[in-house]
């Protein structure tokens, strides 16, 4: 049998019993685990610098090579976030709904883990411990599929995580990394429907797209965000431009980062070339529709891919717009239902904004940043859903759930 | 354009509007729908009828016509289905969650409409009815492909369905059908992931196995039950006589139906022959492991396939099991994770079978055939969902509801 559907048949086989685990058995592993990477950091680094080496000579961008690095303080990260996480509410087990039926049927809807959990992530070691010790918190088991590009640091860092879990009671199984990096067994663990439940895709727009075109497991999709930010007529005039300063560069690398500005024209009479001004001292390189390139000529001219486009760096399209439903319009049209803001002091049409824009999360007055597990409190995040079922935004502890009808009778049968 | 596109489009259009639509608005467009209904019966039967027709020349099933048929008593069941719908809380607007972050953020998460769903489903014209009512209430959009077996009956229904929203508020493209039933017009529906946010299949296993196989929507997997009863050595004897016989025999062609009874050999010894009386006075026919042939001699070796298979008839697997463990470790290799029953006075064995059984609802001492919308109090049901995300077991309205965070500040960057 192969490496893939031996270790998915494997993790199934452990459900049960990753199921019926205590908070306080998972919570030690997590905890043994943190201990672990704090004692192999050598180790990590040395297999990590086989990664950093490949891909240097493979002329991997200085970004990439960032994303890939591990260093002493990105493991002492890891494993403090790994105790905090131990120190978080365990949700499975919570009751979300309880009622005694006419007939005596006693209901209650209990949450349960997913089972097995598949992910699929590009070359982010930092993605294997979080998934996993996520996963483990929850009572999964997980399949990590990792990009080859971090197959050293990932199997290192696997290892390091049974370590962790043979000083507890969770068997080493409940985390599995699949060695083979190929694209044929990628896509067949994307129909894997007999053991995986749940996929959950990190990385670029193109591994997303992929994943969701081709799985027929049920995928939670996450992450691309084309960002707008709308400066309504009434904006004030400081908070706008600190807001879009600071969605466009403060990380325009990450998924909720600005991508579009949207500016009200009224407004733009009056303050936009000190908007242009404070974006260009700040970097960034702006595409204009045809109106924003007549109000200001060191904009150049946007194309239509621009407007759909998660630019994830210092690029910014520029649109006026003459009212709140032109803003919803383009939004609703080039988004991808991540993070949207709109700055504005009337309240008419802040609430339009809020009804008609259909996205995961919302803001009045303030940066499309905060789109975060721990920015929401929740005190950690797999991923953000940019999809509608099951979980939308920041997906935390209780996203990676599922749930069960437990009904007591005494004989009842339905007449 | 064709069709399918145009009116997913169309239906798209709409989701601002109709998720923006006050419960009144929502409400007086069922009761409306409700009336139109009762004022067309004869046309509705006559159109009914060229379906009948064309399927007892077809050579349908007396299980299927049934199905198929409508008649005055099914058209004003339907016609007070929509008011009491129109009674039931709306989900829309829902606040699900609050909290103020320390820089001040107010976070608020409130239930939304899917926006646009697509409903697959065979010949049941009744789905038409209880899906675009459902869809309504919720603020969805909602796109029916029913069977072209069903098409009179299906256009006459939705043709009724937007004489109702003519009086109403709510544009009758809430709710379009699809009158091209051609194979390859659903399956570019499976992939339709610009206009359609979720897909909802009703129907048997194949219908719903191949859109799982080949959607990229995300679909909402409902309804096929291979669902067991556990026969425990303390069951209690005619508490356990009158449960199975109710699961099996008081609706065999439902997806909640028994189709294995799995009986502990201890309470075989005693009990067996008068349960194998009693199923066979209800003309169950009986399918067994070379235990219970031995046993008794009316039952009839079982193959593989039986034990995976969805009756729905009178056929009913038969296994003698050792333990609580035998029990569940059947259940979860052959079972459709919709429904289970343990009969039992063991509390250990009962808490077992809860914690290691891998489905949606679990019962103790009470028949499976209580899944469902209405008896578990929701007062509806658009299908019972035997996947793990998003919602599981009987899917009333809130199943038919996504999120939205909105978020209040005051000018908040992140540093």
């Amino acid at each position: 049998m192969n490496e893939l559907v031996s270790k998915a048949q494997k993790a199934k086989e452990l459900t049960g019993l990753l199921g019926a685990s205590s908070t306080e058995e998972k919570n030690k592993a997590l905890v043994k685990i943190s201990k672990a990477l704090l004692s192999q950091i050598p180790y990590i680094l040395k297999e990590n610098q086989k990664d950093l080496d490949a891909g240097r000579s493979n002329g991997f961008s200085e970004g990439l090579l960032d994303r890939l690095m591990l260093s002493e303080t990105r493991i002492k990260d890891m494993a403090s976030a790994l105790t905090q996480l131990a120190e978080l509410d365990d949700p499975v087990g919570g009751v979300t709904f309880e009622d005694t039926r006419p007939n005596g049927l006693k209901l209650k809807r209990v949450r349960v883990p997913l089972g097995v959990i598949g992910m699929i992530y590009e070359a982010r070691p930092n993605v294997t411990v979080d998934a996993a010790s996520l996963c483990l918190k929850t009572g999964n088991a997980v399949i990590l599929r990792g990009s080859s590009s971090a197959i050293h640091s990932n199997k290192a860092l696997v290892h390091v995580i049974h370590l962790g879990l043979l000083e507890s009671s969770i068997p080493k199984e409940a985390v599995q990394l699949i060695e083979d990096t190929s694209r044929e067994t990628a896509e067949k663990m994307f129909k894997l429907n007999d053991y995986l439940d749940v996929l959950i895709p990190r990385g670029g727009a193109s591994l997303i797209q992929s994943v969701v075109e081709k799985a027929s497991v049920p995928v939670l999709e996450t992450g691309v965000g084309n960002c707008h930010i709308f400066i309504d007529d009434t904006a004030e005039h400081s908070m706008a431009l600190d807001i879009l300063i600071n969605a466009k560069t403060q990380r325009p690398s990450v998924c909720n980062a600005c991508e579009t500005v949207l500016v009200h024209e009224e407004w733009a009479k009056l303050h936009f070339s000190s908007l242009v001004n404070s974006l260009i001292t700040h970097g960034v390189e702006l595409r204009g529709d045809d109106h924003a390139v007549r109000l200001d000529s060191r904009i150049v001219n946007a194309t239509e891919e621009d407007w759909a486009t998660e630019f994830l760096n210092l690029t910014l399209a520029v649109k006026i717009v003459t009212s709140v439903e032109d803003a919803i319009s383009h939004i609703n049209k080039y988004g991808s239902k991540h993070s949207e803001a709109i700055i504005s002091e009337n309240s008419n049409h802040v609430e339009k904004f809020f009804t008609f824009v259909d996205a995961a999360v919302l803001y009045h007055n303030a940066s499309t940043r905060f789109t975060d597990g721990f920015e929401f409190g929740f005190g950690a995040e797999i991923g953000i859903s940019t999809q509608k079922l099951h979980a939308r935004g920041p997906m935390g502890l209780e996203a990676l759930t599922s749930s069960k009808y437990i009904i007591l009778g005494n004989g009842q049968i339905r007449s």
